[in-house]
């Protein structure tokens, strides 16, 4: 007896006396045909069962999302879709599914339904896919990175410093919730928290993995950061996962080469390693925007648009060259743009950055050089006084998907910025040392992997790319 | 002109014509000498100047920390310990470090004072080979994972259910920490909180992965999880990385399996591929141990004890012979142990496990089937009704490194288990739901990374594989 998975039992070429395997029922059809998966593949394996070799009040038992072992031989499919079957010889119930009260049925369920049924979301096909994707892409991230001699960095996920400012944060405390211990002055006393400070869940690894990147060379960190913004859209979570490379001795060119490669890297794996999900998925996606009226329809595929992506070269503009092009666009002289660009300075919205990637230029794109006060304190101000060394890579569909920039590496510089924003030196000594000792060109950037997956799979609500998505008013399983 | 890395420099077999690099340097001596690194390798590489041929203005800023960049010929070296250095023909300062006040100076710091200035103490030889080790570690970890059919899975960080009990727990909050609303009982009013409801920083994600191995077959987590506990020890964080594979049809003999094949697999992973670090790490732990007391010293070298893992089979031994074994014992005999071993029902301190490892069985080792009260709600009960399906792996030096067990599956086994414990079961009703739909046997791990970090690279505090640990009283940096 050999135990296989399906993914196995299906990559045989050829047939195979005895085998057992294990998995959940999606179907049983004409009480002969079980559709059994395990998640090892999007595919079922039909298992053919001769309904006179068994006892009723077990096939009975076989409903949808039941737990089954069956034992047989695996033999060429006599049917159409599948080049092999199993003719089962033992069958034995593992677990029941009660028919009356299992919610996901072997019928289309609407997207909220599942994220209710989050636990049980992935016993179905869009979701299995969809985390069999992120999880291709996920080991695609290390490898590259590894490959490309980086090191991985596990930087802090509570912290005591809110220098960086990229957005609301979360407390990280065990004081009393109800009657903290006052100080002197009647303010809440942090000196008794945990921490001895007032701690916060962190927005951004990236101060942290630029003090690797000034003695390790080339670091990345992935892990969870948090915002604690009253954002409920379809592409904000409070939790979710960011990629975070710093590299040192690279300025913002190489910054948009590293992109490039990378991004396009981890693309082209799920093209290679996960051609059967995403072709599901590509297919779910347009008969989806079938229904949908033509102006709201994506105008590529979505296999097509992961293909747009690695296959053109990142077209690279100004922030100023854009902001021209936008000016003189047509939706920008009709009015068609919900936000008109009028002037320089303007902060650029995902209809503008899609104008420029799917319209104007029919390529990703990559615009850099943004004005000084749109962006964050540690960028890299040109010599023009008025820009820093800052990228977005923009994507067909979502607009930037990645933000980063050189950083400021020069102390005086960077000390002005900092005393302009009211960012107190005591608080970020530590960031301060990297420019007094040894200090040098650098740069990094950050994506959001969520809206990467989302990206990969055509989805277009970011809590169907994450397990367990936590937003304002929901933390449930 | 090629810019290369150190790495790639010393790892030439033929001298090359004008070469570029850049990095910090360690030290410069005799105004000839430049030891430069830039993190690619433990190795530095030997910079020649011609002092007569540079302005001495520049050569006086060749500084312990200053950033250079180096142009020249690539040549067999002349001296003794490398075989090719630099014969420099251009020194460019990028980043002076003045050598009155920088802080990491080449000689030995203790590593309080690196913990001080965890900033900066990745620039010693000591502190980038461990996180390079680390580094390494973690892409063996997905490496492994990947290749042995598992799917990564990102489980919530925010939780606002605390049935897993493993340990204190952090409160997320956006709430004002003063003047906190309060409900008409006159108690916090968390629906006014972020999340709707208290909400905590995980203990661990195995409930969550559990709900996909249910689906998936075979998934893992490698994430952050929280305890405030208040315990100042070298071996305990307030936050940590852990690993946790969970997976379906596998009972607790097949778990064992996997936590041996896995941590022998990610420990080869290092020894092919870190072998530079490991053998300084070695060294340093040898050096460090020969001034402690014979008695404290470990009777193995680091790279002995990482091979003692990887050769030996690990012996599989019942909690209760284990109880025999040390009851027996002569240092339980001789009162040697610090807590005595009287009767079967005692939990396993580290001193227990480290004389089944080390002085009874020598080599490590995994108890199983452990007393049920000792363990968690979720372990499967055994037909002895008063033994679970847990199992620790033990290793040499350390004690317990792998926890796990088999899951209960069977529903109404597990409901009597949180009822007498007083877990609501409307808190787990998705818990529950896996063993009401297609429930099957389960099993799964936890593996503490920086514990395996500490056991790879031989330090002995926690708070030095990481790199800003977090602590009672401590989130700087």
């Amino acid at each position: 007896m050999m135990t296989k998975t399906v993914a196995e039992l299906l990559s045989q070429e050829v047939t195979l006396q005895d085998v057992t395997v294990k998995g959940w029922v999606r179907t049983f059809r004409a009480n002969r045909f079980i559709a059994l998966n395990d998640g090892s593949t999007l595919n079922n394996i039909q298992c053919v069962v001769d309904f006179e070799n068994f006892d009723e009040a077990t096939l009975k038992r076989v409903t949808t999302g039941a737990a089954i072992h069956i034992s047989g031989d695996l033999v060429e499919s006599q049917g159409k879709g599948q080049k092999v079957e199993i003719q089962v010889k033992k069958l034995e119930i593992l677990g029941d599914s009660d028919p009356e009260t299992y919610p996901i049925q072997p019928k289309k369920h609407s997207f909220e339904f599942l994220r209710e049924n989050a636990h049980l979301r992935t016993r179905t096909s869009t979701f299995s896919a969809i985390m069999r994707v992120k999880s291709s892409l996920s080991f695609a991230v290390h490898k590259y990175f590894t490959e490309n001699g980086f090191y991985n960095m596990h930087t802090p996920m509570i912290t005591a410093s809110d220098a960086e400012g990229a957005g609301e944060m979360f407390r990280v405390t065990t004081l009393d919730a109800k009657n903290p211990p006052l100080n002197k002055n009647g303010e809440v006393d942090f000196s008794q928290d945990f921490f001895g400070k007032e701690a916060n869940l962190t927005v951004s690894g990236q101060l942290e993995a630029e003090t690797y990147a000034m003695s390790l060379g080339k670091v990345y960190t992935f892990g969870p950061t948090f915002r604690a913004e009253n954002s409920n859209t379809s592409r904000h979570l409070a939790e979710f996962w960011m990629i975070e490379p710093e590299v040192a001795f690279m300025d913002l060119a190489g910054n948009m080469d590293l992109a490039e490669d990378f991004v396009k890297s981890v693309i082209n794996y799920i093209l290679e390693h996960n051609q059967e999900d995403l072709d599901f998925l590509d297919n779910r996606l347009f008969n989806e925007e079938k229904t949908k009226p033509q102006a709201e329809r994506s105008p590529m595929r979505l296999i097509e648009k992961l293909k747009f992506v690695t296959d053109n070269n990142f077209k690279r503009v100004s922030y100023t060259e854009a902001i021209d092009i936008l000016r003189q666009s047509k939706p920008n002289k009709k009015k068609k743009f919900k936000y008109l660009i009028e002037e320089w300075g303007a902060d650029l919205q995902s209809e503008h950055e899609r104008f420029l990637v799917e319209k104007h230029f029919k390529c990703p794109v990559i615009l850099f050089d943004y004005p000084a006060n749109i962006k964050a304190f540690y960028m890299r101000l040109n010599d023009d006084g008025k820009t820093v060394r800052a990228m977005d890579v923009l994507f067909p569909g979502i607009g930037e998907i990645i933000g980063g920039s050189q950083r400021e590496e020069r102390l005086d510089v960077l000390k002005e910025k900092m005393k302009a924003l009211d960012i107190p030196e005591e608080e970020l000594w530590w960031y301060l040392d990297l420019r007094k000792y040894g200090t040098a060109v650098h740069s990094g950037f950050g994506l959001g992997f969520e809206r990467l997956v989302m990206f990969a799979t055509g989805m277009g609500n970011i809590r169907d790319v994450i397990p367990y998505p936590r937003t304002p008013q929901n933390a449930e399983f």
